[in-house]
């Protein structure tokens, strides 16, 4: 059974940032627990039981009334003492499997989508977003932790602060209550409970304990955000590269709107710049285009995702190829014969999209997961962009007509293929 | 609980058009039970009782197995006898609710949508493709049947020869063969059970007796047949009306994909008319428009619609559409601003029915079914062809530079309007 609540273990006192509870600091522009609990809550979790201490108690009230979270508080009165207390004092709250997480760790969406069906201690081979030696570690032998702790020799993964557990548990704490009186680590109630390892690697996750940290979790944020799955080989190589870095720069203070605003102007502005100076339209044109992917990028880091910010960034995007291949078109040609080539390089620029997205709503799945080898096609608008750029570099009427002689076979070619390919795997 | 097995009246030796038992007459290209069959599938019955006689039980079994329909033979060695004896017959092979059906009744798909779901006897207040002095009439009381017959005098409603029953009919039956010896029509088993009476008014359904109303069939289908949440004024009141009367003509000889290359041929070769003669140009593209919609008529009348038959269709009619306007704008327009205007034109062209699809790939649903209101919108296909191929009667300079200025505003500010309806709604 999926489990459908989650205990928050936000008692410790530890190290604060800038006077918050560690758990309310905001990372790209979303509260740490906000959005834990928001992923948890898509991947099944309904409840929620959050262990605190008496001074935190009413910020994470507010928190919670002001989110609308199902979620109960649950005091720990003696905060001091090790966390696995704090543990226990949940242990009439919840039933059955549960999840336990830490109020100060940074999840991505895919490690908790991951992490939610595993079991036990959710531990990471490949942790890619945290200081090692600082981490805890885990020792496994035959599926399950033998040791566990900050300063094992030997360890196999690092404890992820993530576990999904039953209430089975509560006996250990229950021995561990007796034996220690109420003063014990998290880690020995794992330890003796010899809990199953889940391994979830090399996905976005992180702690945070300082300033330092915080920046850390939003560059893990923002650079796990990349959807990518439609990205050509510019975008791949040259514009993700870039548009990743202004992300992490803009995550706390830019939303994915105001974004998409922007690099919609900047768009508009490289067309009618055509009329003015070519070389500087097609850089900037590309410029817009480096751009373009971070109102996505924000969106996903931000939790801000919405369909209809998808479905009018789309239409922009068109506008702008639309809007530039017309003013380029208008200040350079005289022929009607270049006008025709012209006619259908934009019709192609349109078609390409046209054509993915006419798969997506006949087949409710994306063509590029659909049709892996749609993919390799050359002729997304990232490539055309940069080949635009490329060309306008030192203009001359044979550079623009080649170009859109280039792009008018670019383009409707890789509609035809595109619709080749649908039908081999469709039809 | 939905029903999941239907019983099929077969068994009537009746009339017989061209040596072929009804059920096996084929009306738009598929054989009447064929349609019924895959219609009830589609609506989760997973298993049939087909009750035939002797004669007709090799070419039944023929049928089945042909078309892997998962369905037993009853025979019945006395056909001649009155057809409740025949529902008596399959008594062993059912159990609780199943659907009662006739074999020479042709039903659409909207029709059996609804009827699965009643309770009894489906009638009709509206029935808009039958002789209604031929038809078999009810007469209701307090929701149920109190008399039944083709020579009722007062009646309020007609027999559509599709029921949803229970197990309890067969103690009705039972007594019946006992009191007649085995010979009483279907309807005396309705009248003597008090079947409740689910009303299912003026949808597709019609029955088969003479070659005459085979046809009528076929006429049914294609009409009801007509999808066009999408249709705009033109479509409605001109295209429509011709393009059903062609889809009966042509409904049992050609398939959807072959009307899909004509239409596109005419298309392509309306666009390259335009080289040569402007108003002959025009006409063919609205005739291409009309004989657009076949393609779909046909293709829900002969249950062959597919989602790659839809994806290409789309994508050659914007190909059709930028070819005319691309060619059309190289044979008339000399000034560079008015290929600007050309361009703006074909770019809004196809971004009309992007904005829909794009829509629908992001929403999972109809554009025009989620917001009716874009129903109302002017500036699609079939208004655009049909205002271009006006504007080409009497062609200049002139009138084709207005049309191409009236289609880029048209088309431009129908894609503002669809994003800003669409996020009125949907953000």
């Amino acid at each position: 059974m999926a489990p459908g609540t989650a205990v928050i273990l936000a008692a410790g006192l530890g190290t604060r940032i800038g006077g918050r509870p560690k758990g309310l600091l905001k990372v790209a522009g979303r509260e740490i627990l906000y959005r834990t609990m928001v992923l948890l809550q898509k991947n099944g979790i309904k409840r929620f039981v959050i262990v605190t201490n008496e001074r935190y108690a009413p910020l994470y009230r507010e928190f919670i009334e002001r989110h609308g979270f199902n979620a109960e508080l649950v005091i720990n009165p003696e905060p001091e003492k090790g966390n696995g207390h704090s543990l226990h004092l949940a242990r009439n709250r919840v039933s059955g499997r549960f999840v336990l997480v830490m109020s100060d760790h940074v999840y991505g969406e895919a490690f908790i989508e991951r992490a939610v069906k595993g079991d036990g201690l959710i531990a990471d081979r490949k942790p890619g977003w945290i200081n090692v030696e600082e981490a805890t570690k885990v020792k496994i032998r035959d599926g399950r932790v033998e040791r566990i702790g900050k300063g094992l020799r030997e360890w196999d993964a690092v404890d992820t602060g993530f576990f999904v557990l039953d209430e089975g548990i509560f006996e250990v704490t229950a021995r561990l209550e007796e034996e220690r009186d109420g003063d014990y680590p998290l880690s020995e109630v794992v330890e003796r409970a010899g809990l199953r390892v889940t391994f979830v690697d090399g996905l976005g996750w992180t702690d945070v304990d300082t300033p330092e940290e915080l920046k850390r979790a939003r560059k893990m944020l923002v650079f796990t955000a990349v959807k990518g799955t439609g990205d050509g080989f510019i975008s791949r190589h040259i514009n993700r590269k870039i548009s990743t870095r202004v992300s992490y720069l803009l995550a706390e203070k830019v939303t994915p709107n105001q974004m998409t605003a922007l690099t919609f102007t900047l768009g508009i502005l490289s067309a009618f710049l055509t009329l003015v100076n070519l070389p500087l339209a097609g850089i900037l044109y590309q410029l817009s285009s480096i751009l373009d992917g971070v109102d996505g990028e924000l969106a996903r880091a931000q939790l801000r995702t919405s369909r209809f910010g998808g479905y009018i960034d789309s239409l922009l995007d068109r506008y702008v190829d639309g809007a530039f291949l017309a003013l380029m078109a208008y200040t350079t040609l005289r022929e009607p014969l270049w006008y025709l080539v012209a006619l259908l390089a934009l019709l192609g620029s349109v078609m390409v999209s046209y054509s993915t997205e006419r798969f997506r709503a006949a087949y409710g799945e994306d063509a590029y997961r659909a049709i892996p080898a749609l993919r390799k096609l050359p002729g997304k608008r990232d490539e055309r962009i940069f080949l635009t750029m490329l060309f306008l570099l030192h203009p001359s009427g044979a550079s623009v007509k080649a170009l859109l002689l280039l792009l008018a076979l670019l383009t409707n070619l890789r509609v035809i293929l595109t619709a080749w390919l649908v039908g081999r795997k469709k039809s």
